[in-house]
């Protein structure tokens, strides 16, 4: 799946932080089903730069994040007339 | 309800920061409902400093929350034996 080492253990650190994310999620809001939690904590895991940023006090960070997060698979409507 | 400018500016900016994490919750998972996600972003932007640490690497800030944030009327399962 990974090329080299380096990129697993990125990955797997990704991994680990979006699993902490998402347990703090379902603890505070347990009516969200694991499958959602852990899929915003992976949002949140690989947007961590932008995490980051806001928390240091440039909060308009978490608002750029949508446009570049777009997955690879979906086409951004730019034809939309 | 503030002392000083400065204690009400710190508040604003944590409530800037917990609604743009509610917001990015909302986004990705409709489903929770306002006050839920409003209250794990002021959640989360409270221990934005656990945040941070997490993101830097150590995975393990964010699983030490919970126990400053434990109710005090809940008690840890220290004997489970």
């Amino acid at each position: 799946m990974f090329d080299n080492k380096k990129d697993a253990d990125a990955y797997d650190k990704m991994l680990e932080l979006a699993e902490g994310f998402a347990a703090l999620l379902q603890q505070h809001i347990p009516s969200v089903d694991e499958a959602q939690a852990e899929e915003f904590g992976i949002f949140l895991s690989k947007n961590k730069e932008a995490v980051m940023q806001a928390c240091k006090g440039r909060v308009e960070a978490l608002s750029e994040i949508d446009s570049d997060a777009t997955p690879s698979n979906v086409s951004p409507l730019a034809a939309q007339a």
